[in-house]
């Protein structure tokens, strides 16, 4: 080896950020003339040439609201506002992410719409939409401006908080996607009634992880609300929602780890189970099931593990199923669950890292799961409640 | 309208950052078993898991060496070393960007070679396929590491370095991509002897480019040197690539806007023309070549109005001329040219802005064009050297 093969080596070495701001707001109505939100959305996104923009709308949106087409056309003609370019119908539920054809439509009204980077995609819909919706977003000629109105419970204390999006490929829950900061976030609670009881309930099973991984005294107030959620009690509801957003948001903001490209993702509590039930169910459990189904499971592992008094794992599974909540299925035992292990290792990348709970409100990492323990946990959880 | 419309409004607004490292390596024989720079690559980035390396080679880069493939096998079973999952070749030149099958299979080999987070897709080539490969790495699991290797000139001194990504869709370029940071960027000069008189030239376009707008003495020092960059005296073009890679990066890193989120793009000089006069001739000129002829024409625009001297304006051309590079092309004066200006805005998003020269080493910012002196401009070009 000749002593120049390495000369004229020449490093440079740059750091740098990219600084986000995320915004959220609640707001009542915000399709009404008088609701400036809106208004002062658009107006602190408006450049100076001329914007347009394309809204998406969750079909099932569509169905349960045949007005809004219409009040999105009245809402876009004032004085002020960017000019309404189409609003396109997406199909809701798991479909939306599932089908590949959603994206590739959305990228061809980008394409003939001629939207552009400082032009907006408005969403409006359930997290399964938000997140097809936003992967196309985010990827069309490098990403465009998304606002996101999230229209489920899921949505407004979980999904579109986030900073993620994506779609499923290879039958895997969101193989394909990115990390991308949405302009705005605004949470209509009048979409909310109109919620099935199911599609209603599956949204606190979210707000219930986020209190056992990170906040006892929010568990205490679940807990005392939780008849009231079952019953659809908006006032008991309201803030346990605005709670669990603003927990949500300060951990994006706050954590330091915003793109999660470190291992630790408490978020991630009960989640390993619950991605894995939806795709074996083929999607008959909704996410926020799954979800109820995983935090149960991995609370009385945490008991099994000795991390947990058995009274506390109790309160947890007794609130989900207060709420209304499936806290069991029958094929958690099953080999095909036990493989959403390794499928989640793959998703996160490197060490394998689970949260469990050491108490309510007290999370922690994991890197090892005992395969007979998990078997050990479906096999209780049928009957804790009762037993 | 009821004063409790807008009750209930609740709003969180957060800040956050996201913090990013750059690292970029001129070497040479990368792959000899004596060079450190890839075992401090992947040491630097090793995690505690077991991580593999997925290889994305460039057709041509694999025509041109042969033993590449049997290099990096032995180079990645060394002690300390990842281990190389597979080893693909994707088409090289603008076929990878254009044929979505490309993406598509990136991705089937994530799943199947269960690629994940931590591992690393190391791509091997030229600017076009370290863009295609880039969106697929981009978007698999929300983002797999990727290490380039750039293999021409203008992958080393531009493309490789950007923290853009992207493919072609609906016949307009970069129509889908995202913005990405590498993980680290291995320039090795001993890809370049083997490329084409054609793709050697192409990459230096760029380099003009960039002291135009930024630099005027490094736009002397091209001058200086073009005779001997256009005989591919690589003693005198190296410290041409090195800086015009370093400039690049710097602006990157301390332009403050790395995601191109504002409107001014100064590095687009002479680009409006050039994506356009690619996507016309099919491809038939290179980009660094439309590059090249996208300078002379906006360098000529800049002189029409004023703004440079007939003297400087001929010295940038000469220079093109010199090296090597078009600076003329029969379609520069067609309305399918002046269509490129609308589809530029579209791309950029907001008010129109182009930049132009105040001089060498003068970058300005404009926001109209007037056509018919595009046309005039066009015109004068191909004889402006010898008229």
């Amino acid at each position: 080896m000749s002593e120049s093969t390495h000369e004229n080596r020449f490093d440079v070495d740059a750091e740098f950020s990219i600084g986000y701001s995320h915004r959220l707001t609640f707001t009542q109505n915000v399709l009404d003339p008088s609701n400036p939100i809106l208004a002062s959305v658009f107006g602190a996104e408006r450049c100076t040439g001329d914007t347009t923009v394309l809204t998406a709308l969750d079909s099932e949106v569509a169905r349960l609201h045949p007005d809004v087409v219409e009040r999105l056309n009245r809402r876009f003609s004032e004085a002020g506002m960017p000019s309404l370019s189409d609003v396109t119908v997406v199909p809701g539920g798991e479909t939306a992410k599932n089908d590949p054809t959603v994206v590739e439509h959305l990228l061809s009204l980008v394409d003939t719409l001629k939207i552009d980077r400082k032009s907006t995609i408005l969403c409006i819909g359930g997290g399964a939409v938000l997140d097809a919706v936003g992967f196309a977003a985010s990827i069309a000629h490098r990403g465009v401006r998304l606002v996101r109105i999230p229209t489920t419970v899921l949505g407004q204390l979980d999904a579109a908080i986030g900073v993620k999006n994506g779609v499923n490929r290879f039958r895997k829950k969101n193989f394909c996607g990115t990390f991308a900061v949405p302009s705005a976030v605004i949470c209509d609670e009048s979409f909310l009634p109109t919620l099935s009881d199911r599609d209603w309930r599956s949204g606190f099973s979210e707000a219930v992880k986020i209190a056992c991984v990170k906040d006892a005294a929010f568990f205490d107030r679940i807990e005392a609300s939780s008849t009231a959620i079952h019953d659809r009690d908006i006032v008991a509801a309201r803030p346990i929602i605005h709670h669990c957003a603003d927990l949500h948001l300060r951990h994006i903001a706050d954590g330091g780890d915003a793109f999660e490209r470190e291992e630790a993702r408490p978020l991630d509590f009960g989640h390993w189970s619950a991605h894995r039930l939806e795709s074996i169910t083929d999607f008959d459990v909704t996410h926020g099931e799954a979800v109820s189904i995983g935090i149960a499971l991995d609370t009385c592992y945490s008991h099994l593990d000795g991390r947990i008094s058995r009274e506390d794992a109790i309160r947890i599974i007794r609130v989900l199923d207060t709420i209304g909540l499936p806290t069991s299925h029958p094929s958690l035992g099953s080999n095909a669950m036990l493989e959403g292990l390794e499928e989640f290792r793959e998703h996160l990348g490197g060490r394998f890292t689970i949260t469990l709970l050491d108490g309510i409100g007290r999370g922690v990492d994991v890197h090892e799961v005992d395969y007979g323990r998990v078997l050990e946990a479906a096999a209780i959880l049928p009957e804790i409640l009762t037993g």
